[in-house]
């Protein structure tokens, strides 16, 4: 037996408690939460098979009620002796996609990203839409293709047309860049023709992950009129390991920033789910950017009441995120192609002039929240590294 | 012991055998085919427990060398003395949703439809984008909502803002439409980073389907600006019960009605892939329109092509779908927002000028292709029903 070490200031500490699938050399994957450095096997601490699946879906099927009880039992748990077999330096484990994601919708919340990626994408036009300030704009995204923080991108081929070429060409995307977000991981979920209030998020909602939605920005200029963007994002969106309850972000929830005009009524609600999330966007190792996701316009309360008012249905391991994240300030920014201004004004990347992704090149998102008592709430990180074309 | 028999003409004829899932009073769903109007429960007949899953996946999984074997031993079966405990009269069972979908892509692969929603969403524009005949232009749909024919549609509620208001309202839709089309289901996935060729496309798709894409065209007008379709069609996607073999599908291959410009190398094959299926539309059993499959300017092998040339994955359940089947005749329009021109030419239903769905109204979609020696291959029909808002 033994009593887990929390390093002092760990972003993993004893108000953290996330969720994530991990497995050892010759071992099957099975569900864990983080300590510190620390890897706590629930199947074995906690006597319920849902902790011996392979995602956390059968354990989110549970219900809110079922994870506030569990959440209070590993508290309890964790704070004193631990059958060593139970426990795993985290540098030993291989952490798993958490979740079997159902469906995938990215919304477009961030007035900052809108605004600036309108003006990239629509030079000659407003940029915001009539109906942004009105509802949360999203859209589907691929769900098979979300794979967990680690996995190599291989860098998409498709069409691609300039503006001032007459026809398409084909080949590797040379606009390559990211979209530091947050998705939010629906636990229970809501029938057909149902809706979910704006003040029931937390009945539904398990907790959030950082997301990286790549995009490559040169195929989804030539195809995304008029049904929207595809394959400039279906290739790959990576998510990290470990799934943040939302009951250990009660601490980072802050009012949202102001909506004019108000929504209708549908979309308003007494609770705050502003969440004061601090993202670090690095670039092979180098900070370029810092998203504040208290800035973003629509709240994710808002994002699923909207998504469910036409009655769709959702169910356990449904991920909605938020859309690029972006500040006012120029290093504020959660895409490159903001960052960079469509490429005209290139960071430097030790040393280098950059603008979107060379092969090689790493990104890594990481986020805290505010916790109680001063204490921070660890996100952990969601990274990938850019793989040649085949 | 019994033979069964099959009426003259029938569109599940010998050539047919088409794959279901159903399940008699007290019993679980398992795999079935379907001859003439019998029901033939292939997992008394097959010795493999993938017969007696809740969905085609484990057998379509197995890939394309079983899915021949399987279809032969089938046919041989169905020939000979059944024992009467795999029969079953197809008035007698409960049909069910025959695939669990991973992703579901809705293309928009007829110019017909194309143009026509172009000059109606966009009349002060050119209809087709300078995209469309570069590249089949599509989105991801919403799987979880993907339905059963026969299951009650609740009328969707959503935001809309007609051209001539200043701010948009909230309530039931008023322009509830159908989109007639052909799905596609992948049978054999392909890995991150992996390519489907045109010319592979047998070796990937197990089958097709009839599906009535369901869409609210007031809250689709209202939000599809710049991120596409959403809560206009996520509400219900209904598909048909019986999962049409390729193989049922040989004599119905057509080349194409032509493509100019000649696409990129990697939309070219040599193998024909439109397919002369010829669909009929019926409201409240009043025929009302016959879209015709073979004017696709998209073959479903360039969809899977395009779908997957940037190395998104495919897995088993995946569905594509073709996007309205509309031909150049009027009565051959697959969506009544073109059928009656946006509402203003209205068409007649049991003697009443009709131009959306009004709650209580049935839709009905049903298709048949040439089969061997002058027989027809019948799809069945996908049917749904308009339930009030909630």
């Amino acid at each position: 037996m033994s009593v887990i070490e929390v390093p002092q200031n760990s972003p993993f500490g004893r108000d953290n408690l996330p969720y994530g699938v991990f497995s050892v050399a010759g071992g099957a994957p099975r569900v864990g939460t983080r300590l510190g450095d620390t890897v706590v096997d629930l199947s074995v601490v906690l006597d319920d098979p849902v902790f011996a699946a392979p995602s956390l879906n059968p354990f989110m099927a549970q219900g809110p009620a079922r994870w506030a009880q569990v959440r209070e039992s590993i508290s309890a748990i964790v704070a004193g002796d631990l059958p060593d077999n139970a426990l795993h330096p985290v540098g030993g484990v291989r952490l798993h996609l958490p979740i079997e994601v159902g469906d995938y919708v990215d919304f477009y919340a961030s007035e900052h990203h809108a605004s600036n990626l309108g003006r990239l994408f629509r030079p000659d036009a407003e940029p915001l839409m009539p109906n942004w300030k009105h509802l949360p704009v999203g859209y589907h995204g691929r769900s098979g293709t979300v794979v967990v923080s680690g996995t190599g991108i291989v860098r998409p081929c498709g069409q691609r047309k300039a503006p001032d070429e007459t026809t398409p060409s084909f080949g590797p995307s040379q606009r390559l860049d990211i979209e530091a977000e947050l998705g939010f991981v629906v636990g229970a979920g809501s029938g057909l023709g149902d809706r979910i209030g704006v003040d029931t998020f937390a009945e539904h909602v398990f907790g959030a992950v950082l997301v990286n939605d790549w995009s490559a920005r040169d195929l989804q200029a030539w195809e995304y009129v008029p049904l929207g963007p595809h394959l400039g994002k279906s290739f790959a969106t990576s998510v990290s390991p470990w799934v943040v309850p939302l009951a250990a972000l009660q601490a980072a929830r802050v009012p949202l920033p102001g909506q004019d005009p108000q929504p209708l009524p549908y979309l308003r609600g007494s609770q705050d789910w502003g969440l004061d999330v601090d993202l670090v966007v690095r670039w092979n190792g180098e900070e370029v950017s810092r998203p504040p996701y208290k800035d973003m316009y629509w709240s994710p309360a808002q994002m699923l009441a909207h998504l469910t008012v036409n009655g769709a249905a959702t169910r356990t391991g449904d991920l909605f995120a938020s859309g690029t994240i972006s500040g006012p300030g120029k290093h504020q920014r959660g895409a490159f192609i903001e960052l960079t201004w469509g490429g005209r004004e290139p960071v430097t990347v030790h040393g280098e002039q950059r603008s979107f992704l060379q092969d090689g090149d790493e990104v890594t998102i990481s986020a805290t929240a505010p916790g109680p008592n001063d204490t921070r709430i660890g996100f952990g990180e969601v990274t990938g590294t850019i793989l040649p074309a085949r």
